[in-house]
């Protein structure tokens, strides 16, 4: 099987800071509710930059890391339930942008499994064409689907983005190892953002989006058993045990899903890094995110072997097990 | 390289039929004005059904007519510029109404364009996993996107769904000879629509999205050049020439761009079947709900040799040559 490995890792967060006390003035909450219920102390709020503007800073980033040219850049996917618009796609203006004019670029929503759905999607486009080289990014201005007087969903969200750069290499000490993905539709109802609705009549007014809806006590749920399995699938087609995985990567959506799933899978706290009290839930953003800082503060090093788990709307889950 | 074959094509749109008539009461334009510069008649516009409704009607027809049954979809990708929701996707809740449990879903963004990029992934996809199947759909329920005041573009679209469902297949008398794609990201400015605004300050207020705005005559300028050089580049790799292919099946954006490409392929208008008529630009819709009508009507026929050409926003474009 042709090994395909990360040859850059990256992440932005935009620079306006917001922390719980600050939402204490919109809504009737606290700091210490917040932080108890999901570890969360702050998050990073979009001032003026779209989700392409985020998602352009942690492309150019790649690039530079990898000493990439942008013309070598074959496939562009970028995984977002927050994208600029419905056309273009977030990735056409990041091609575009950086001047990629040889990768085809679009968008995939599988909301906050979306970054590692993309991962999964670029390495099957990669092995079985000529394409070389894949710009992996999730990207998320989710500010822009909060409604800020809901106490239940406003606290949880935050922007940023972080992202990947895939290529085919011969070097077998780095590569994707095995991985599992799975759809569960029948509880699509279960998060819901971003919804347009169907006015009966014609004309039609102008469509507005609605904000988040979660069914948290179903999703908790989901994610503590699903989660797991997921992980035990993905350990099977890599023909890998629990014990040889140095740190297991989860989405960030709330530090009390990822205490729970380090004990189902009977592992140490140790090795699920943590870093959703400075961002918050960036759905498909927020993997990447933790990634290249793990990556950046050595905390996951080349030869490692890791887990990286998305789980969320859809709903969905998917893992994908690589030696970085 | 693995054969893979399209075993079912469904379409469906909705019962409302809106006639260029009908919008003289909305806008100053006029059916003789609508019809000589578009092509276009009528179109059909959603009451009650979001672009997931749509995709589902599609759906059961695939399997319907291919007699395969739910659980063995491996893969449903929905290509669409009008989902239901940012979350779920519109491919999760076809999922879950269809139970087809086994199959991985998401949607991607690729306007126009979205139903060959999507055909493009999915062969990609199945060509290296064990995943056989794979369903396509095209759907979209653009008059939520329609500013019903802005002639321009209020008279140019329509609502509808398409799909095809392909499989591998051992039997080579039928399946993909050659592909192109490619996106324009530089011109990601000349068509736009669903945009979502980043408003600064925090809060933040509720986000609505921008109908539809275009640049025409750059728009046109593009398609009449891209669509035949996208064409002649797809010939290539599947190593034939014009004179075999029996039918183009080009994006219905305009007829007037669709006269245009086969002139600049000195090839007879014959060979280009054309619906603009009765539906008017579908966008991702529109290339599965024509390939469908013209293989139910006979018109395409096992066997013979297609062109199928996306064209849109992103700017993008593809062609996928195949023998039906």
């Amino acid at each position: 099987m042709q090994n395909i490995k990360i040859i850059s890792t990256a992440s932005y967060t935009p620079p306006q800071v917001v922390t719980n006390n600050e939402l204490t003035t919109l809504m009737d909450t606290s700091d210490e509710w917040i932080k108890s219920r999901t570890g969360i102390s702050q998050r990073c709020i979009s001032q003026d930059e779209n989700t392409s503007g985020l998602a352009f800073k942690v492309a150019k980033q790649l690039l530079q890391k990898a000493l990439v040219s942008a013309d070598k850049v074959d496939l562009i996917i970028i995984a977002t339930m927050s994208p600029d618009a419905y056309t273009p796609s977030t990735a056409a203006i990041v091609q575009g942008l950086l001047g990629a004019g040889n990768a085809i670029a679009f968008d995939i929503s599988a909301a906050c499994t979306g970054f590692v759905y993309a991962y999964n999607i670029a390495e099957l486009m990669l092995r079985s064409s000529e394409m070389r080289t894949a710009m992996i990014i999730g990207a998320e201005v989710l500010s822009k689907l909060i409604d800020w007087h809901d106490r239940n969903t406003a606290v949880l969200f935050g922007d940023g983005a972080g992202g990947v750069l895939l290529q085919k290499s011969e070097d077998k000490t780095s590569g994707t190892l095995g991985q599992h993905w799975q759809t569960f539709g029948q509880l699509s109802n279960k998060i819901i953002a971003g919804q347009t609705n169907i006015a009966p009549g014609f004309p039609k007014d102008k469509t507005s989006l609605t904000t988040f809806s979660m069914a948290g006590r179903d999703v908790y749920r989901f994610a503590t058993h699903e989660v797991p399995n997921s992980i035990k699938q993905a350990m099977k087609t890599a023909h890998v045990n629990l014990n040889v995985i140095d740190h297991f990567l989860l989405h960030q959506a709330n530090v009390r899903i990822i205490r729970q799933i380090a004990k189902e899978l009977n592992q140490p706290l140790t090795k699920f890094p943590i870093n959703i009290d400075k961002y918050g839930n960036t759905a498909a953003a927020s993997e990447p995110i933790l990634l290249a800082e793990c990556v950046n503060a050595g905390v996951v090093k080349r030869g490692e072997i890791i887990a990286l788990s998305g789980f969320g709307g859809g709903l969905s889950v998917s893992t994908i097990i690589l030696k970085y």
